[in-house]
């Protein structure tokens, strides 16, 4: 672990402010919220893939005793041709409103066709029943490959609406169901294969899989009588539930306030409105408070999980190993609106490497199935499967070490990636060389049926705008305000870096999360930009505050400000007077502000640039049951360029989040989908992710390149350990089994059936 | 009226943002608040008025079902000898703690002794009958008179603890029921007496009257298990409360969070903290949300009331009405613990005028009655009852017109007060000057059994510290966040004077009240501060914003920051280029700052010195019912220095109110105490406050003299207008009938009685 500077609070391991209430139950969720005359909503929701609503006839519904309202996307302004921005873009806004509440076309089962509300939850049931909704029946897409028939249905019209700028790339003017198409290049790519002495080229296939967060998506709202309208909810991004309403509601910013509960997991699968808009408009129609959550249910037929995908990748190299070039076609499906993840898996494909030769085509493809969310470094996953699978055939082709191969062409500082970006200050080098050195790596792996796998993975890392708001209290306590929701231990990450910055103990800080009307505007939670960009806003702010803490502690010894300095440790020194340096503790001088002026407060936003990206290596050692077909993981260590570990345990438990979560889509989590578009196993019980019984202890490695755009250094660290682990255990298992596995999830029959057939073929 | 500059919104009556809530009862008061789990509390109160508390045997109460934690004092931590900050200055902690629940000794009927919470409220009730505590009787002390008898029980030892420096003036070094002693002096007053022609010299008494707040002082708590508390509760100072928590519970400012639900009511009487420690300490023991709210009959018998007085007054005059010595004894009921406001009084009571010799001694008296609060202008309205009705006689004797008498000794800038403080600006001429020219004082009141009556009076008004933080959104509106509690419209009056400042729509500020944690310390609303302080705040917080946007400005222009300059109406300018001037409006700004740099944040912390002191003065037309004595009030006008009237109709609506007040105290609201304590009429039914059929529409007269201590001219007006009404209607009440009523209320029993005697002695 490389430290750079000597530091007081980061790097330590103090614990987090809201882990009593969480583990005590006292913390609460969405789902917790309460008020009197609160109203229970349910959604009615689309039982077909693909269906036009004829007609939906509510009056039975709404006669019922209790029924309060009851909603249809009729209910909500017209959107008309109006855009809204998205932080993928620029769209049309009536997708949004489409997607939350669907207008003539039910585009996936699940697809919300109404909404209720009652005075309690078993009326609110009843009345879904007595909604009566006429559907014509159209052909369901459910895969790329239906997508991109011929005779395929076409859900959007995209070649109408291409004149919305930079939408669309339309093939040949034609309608389909490419909503987007994003091409990334670098060098000559002709040329390169041409240069080549090996070339391989697989595709391969990744199925969806959720976030798995623990808390269903939920929305409760009080739309008052003056119009100003109140939204309880879990998510990650708080001020971005305050956007979608502003812009679907058609309501001025300045009427909404958005107040964020905590948040049972987001993992990216809550940074957009499901729930918020229905329950505002349900809570308008009634007067009353309405609460709105899913089921489980629910979670898996209307909130979005990645993108199935389609990946071909074909790289060339040198006898050396010395790649030279590398082509890539990554088909995402997006479910049923525009907007997959395909741009970023387009970027990250072959970033960690320096590669002269370049071309990757990435396609955003419709299908019904419910709209894909981003989930943890969302893309990359599948595209590193791709491109770290084919690396491992290219190693065993050289007869090259697999950490040497990737060493050999390790991206750094300078190296361009697809589409001419340069990277930053990048740790590749750092932590395939940690990787290298590792026990683990240096170990022999013993036994029968059991197989080691490396793989490496590259994460963008988001910037973006953050707040911070920093009271300073007579006893020299700090309240922090940020508008970052903490979906994994930010408030102690940003308060590490406040105190840190302030000379203060890290108990003398109390952060808390705030809602819209209460501090600065602060982008999603997300793109593990917070750490990154709140922890620069709060930095700030505490510059903020030292700065006023010098002007008054000059004020209140009459002596010039520029003879007054914050130092270290938190003592502020004056000129010297009558032979001694005058001197004063930041709590000597919090108990004199009251009377000299009156309290300090800090603030800052930020918008920073010098995003630092992220590497990973994982190595993994697993066995297969030969006789079920079943992975055990025997082993497993991740090495990451943390930039700067502010709270190494939190970083630590990021990595092993994420590599656990890495696991399940490699081996166990799948959606099981009937030809008609119906999923099979939409519940916790059927949808198998792994647990700690799954799981060994994952082994961290934190390899400190810091980040030289931050002031403490920080690069995110939540998003990439996810990459990796889909192909370092592809690779276990070939090393295992002398199988490829070319499709995910690798689950126990699929693997089965695989050695059948290779025992079959090999005439065992 | 005066107005001194062209404003846009200042002088303005726009709607008040919480109005709509409030009538229409979704705003959240402190009896409102729920949590899942929430227990009930009740608490225990003495039935003797003075008791030593021999045993208290809580074990009956414990074991009933349901029933989750009972305290009494001592589960709190002992005091010992700390000591603690109030607004009155320092006081020993155990005053603070023996108030809230008594330790040794119950004090005064309704001094609480236990507490309990339960799964329900019934439960909680049964829970106190359990409680057996044992007295032993100790005689009561119930008035000024009873506590100055020579043989009088004492009730604190304060000769003993005289040595906490400046607490007391033991007089003679004895024990006595003084608690503390004022003199305020000026000039010399023997010679000043000496030179005078006709000197009067009166005493006047007033008895208890209550704020009359409609909703009950209430506090919840949420102690979690990891020592952080949660408080949600009404009052007028949620940093006051978090203080005094973190004083008796011994714990930092940083664990405590007081969340401030809306008030239904202050007027002085809510800046304590009556039930949130119990709560706070309920929930400790049972782990659990607890709520507590008074009865109505509880808020009587143990939510202090003003003081009853005893009030003294001599003033000298030369013939030709030219006031030339003053002195004045009040001795006010402290009730039982220090601390009533009869310094306050002391300093308003010739403040009014300029009189050259002055000798003001005011007495705090400890009685066994709830201890008094601050009500509205505490203090002054039992003395300007007294000064102005020995005034009035004065005018009488020396036959010159009341109004004329006191603008001839009208005290202006400079001139000193009792105590040797010189005004400030101060606009007594002016109102006076107003009131004299009024068409009601122009006008001539005719009919039998009429008066009419006229007062001043004077209010020092209160600075104080403030905190305000603005936050600019995307669409150009701000969240404007402060610490001061709403009690009359504030959220209004700030944001009007920060949108004046910005140059942007009043309806673009949305306004809100934030918690201890969530915004920069604050003081108390209370003190007609609020306007003033508060809101030079918003001021120094819009130029904050002011600065940052010129900033961004010149950075999005590539300007120099010099050469860019915040203008009228929200335009930001800046130099010219290509022969035209570069210009943005804040709207536009504000939708360019997330690409720029992030959005932009204002802060100001204020302790702001040139409080502006208030004057009033009120006529009032009444008719005398000879055969009820009841007085019927038939005209009433109020003019008053406003400063600056930012909303002018809550500034008419704050006189309004505190004439209605005056009314109150001066005819119909009494305490009635049995000998041994009881208050006899602790119900609204039987406690007669006015209601709007005992009042006309009261006339208000705004006379605008800016404050040059706020860069708005600002200086508070919630207060004053309860000063002058006593006096004003007594003295109608001798125009009416020729009787001197020398003790409040004048109740239509009181004055029937009076009339009786009257007729009597003149042989009627």
């Amino acid at each position: 672990m490389v430290t750079t500077e000597q530091t007081k609070v980061i790097g330590t391991r103090p614990i987090r402010p809201d882990g009593f209430d969480k583990v005590t139950g006292r913390a609460l969720y969405g789902a917790d919220f309460e008020m009197q005359g609160l109203l229970y909503g349910a959604v009615k929701r689309s039982p077909h893939a693909h269906a036009r609503i004829v007609r939906i006839d509510t009056s039975k519904a709404a006669a019922l005793p209790g029924v309060k309202a009851v909603i249809t996307a009729a209910d909500f302004p017209d959107p008309g041709t109006a855009t809204t921005r998205t932080y993928r873009g620029v769209e049309p806004l009536h997708w949004q409103l489409d997607r939350i509440i669907a207008g003539s076309v039910a585009l996936h089962r699940g697809h919300a066709v109404a909404a209720v509300c009652a005075t309690d939850a078993h009326v609110a049931e009843d009345a879904l029943e007595a909604i009566k909704v006429e559907y014509a029946l159209l052909p369901p897409v459910l895969s790329v490959a239906d997508a991109l028939a011929p005779d395929a249905p076409i859900l959007f019209d995209n070649a109408a609406t291409a004149e919305i700028k930079g939408l669309f790339d339309p093939i040949d003017g034609r309608a389909t169901n490419i909503a987007r198409r994003a091409t990334l290049d670098l060098g000559d790519i002709e040329s390169g294969f041409e240069a080549a002495d090996v070339v391989i080229e697989q595709e391969f296939t990744t199925g969806s899989a959720h976030q798995g967060y623990i808390e269903p998506p939920n929305g409760s709202a009080l739309w008052s009588g003056d119009g100003k309208l109140t939204v309880w909810t879990s998510t990650q991004g708080h001020f971005a539930i305050r956007q979608s309403l502003a812009d679907l509601l058609q309501e001025p910013l300045t009427n909404i306030r958005v107040i964020p509960m905590e948040i049972g997991g987001g993992f990216g699968g809550k940074t957009i409105a499901y729930l918020e808009p229905l329950a505002a408009m349900l809570s308008k129609r009634s007067g009353r408070p309405v609460k709105l959550s899913m089921s489980r249910t629910e979670v898996f037929e209307a909130a979005g999980p990645t993108s199935s995908t389609v990946v071909r990748v074909k790289i060339g190299a040198k006898r050396d190993g010395t790649l030279v070039a590398a082509e890539a076609h990554l088909s995402f499906e997006a479910g049923a609106f525009p907007g997959s993840p395909v741009t970023a898996g387009a970027i990250c494909a072959f970033a960690p490497y320096d590669i002269p030769n370049q071309y990757v085509l990435g396609d955003d493809i419709v299908v019904n199935k419910p709209k894909v969310m981003a989930y943890r470094a969302p893309g990359a996953p599948a595209a590193a499967y791709a491109v770290e699978s084919v690396l491992d055939e290219l190693a065993e082709r050289l007869a090259i070490d697999p950490v040497q191969l990737r060493l050999k062409n390790a991206a750094h500082e300078g190296v361009r990636r697809a589409g001419g970006v340069a990277h930053g200050s990048l740790g590749c080098v750092e932590v395939l060389e940690a990787i290298d050195a590792s026990p683990h790596y240096r170990s022999e792996l013993e036994g029968e049926n059991r197989g080691r796998g490396f793989a490496a993975g590259f994460w963008i890392n988001g910037g973006n705008e953050s707040s911070a708001y920093a009271l300073l209290n007579p006893d020299g306590t700090v309240s922090l305000v940020v508008g970052s929701v903490d979906i994994g231990g930010q408030r102690a990450s940003l308060a590490m870096q406040f105190a840190e910055t302030m000379g203060m103990p890290y108990e003398d800080v109390k952060p808390q999360v705030s809602d819209t009307d209460s501090v600065g505007f602060t982008a999603t939670t997300g793109g593990s930009r917070t750490t990154f960009a709140t922890g620069w806003a709060v930095y700030e702010a505490a510059l903020d505050m030292r700065r006023q803490l010098e002007e008054r502690a000059a004020a209140v010894w009459e002596a010039e400000p520029e003879d007054v300095s914050y130092q270290e440790g938190g003592v502020i020194q004056g000129p010297e007077r009558d032979g001694e340096r005058l001197q004063i503790t930041l709590k000597e001088l919090a108990a004199k502000l009251p009377g000299s002026g009156g309290m300090i407060q800090g603030r800052a936003s930020m918008n920073p640039r010098g995003v630092g990206s992220a590497i990973a290596a994982h190595v993994v050692d697993i066995e297969v049951d030969p006789d079920t077909g079943k992975v055990e993981i025997l082993r497993y260590t991740a090495a990451q360029d943390v930039g700067r570990a502010i709270h190494p345990a939190y970083v630590e438990g990021q990595i092993q989040g994420g590599a656990a979560q890495g696991v399940g889509m490699t081996l166990n989590e799948e959606y099981v989908y009937d030809p008609d578009g119906t999923m099979r196993n939409a519940s916790f019980l059927d949808y198998r992710m792994p647990t700690s019984l799954d799981l060994p202890m994952i082994e961290t490695i934190l390899v400190e390149v810091p980040n030289p755009g931050h002031p403490y250094g920080v690069r995110g660290v939540g998003e990439v350990p996810i990459v990796p682990p889909l192909a370092a255990i592809a690779n276990a298992i070939y090393d295992a089994t002398g199988l490829r596995m070319r499709d995910l999830p690798a689950s126990p029959t699929v693997l089965l059936e695989a050695l059948l057939d290779q025992a079959e073929g090999s005439g065992d």
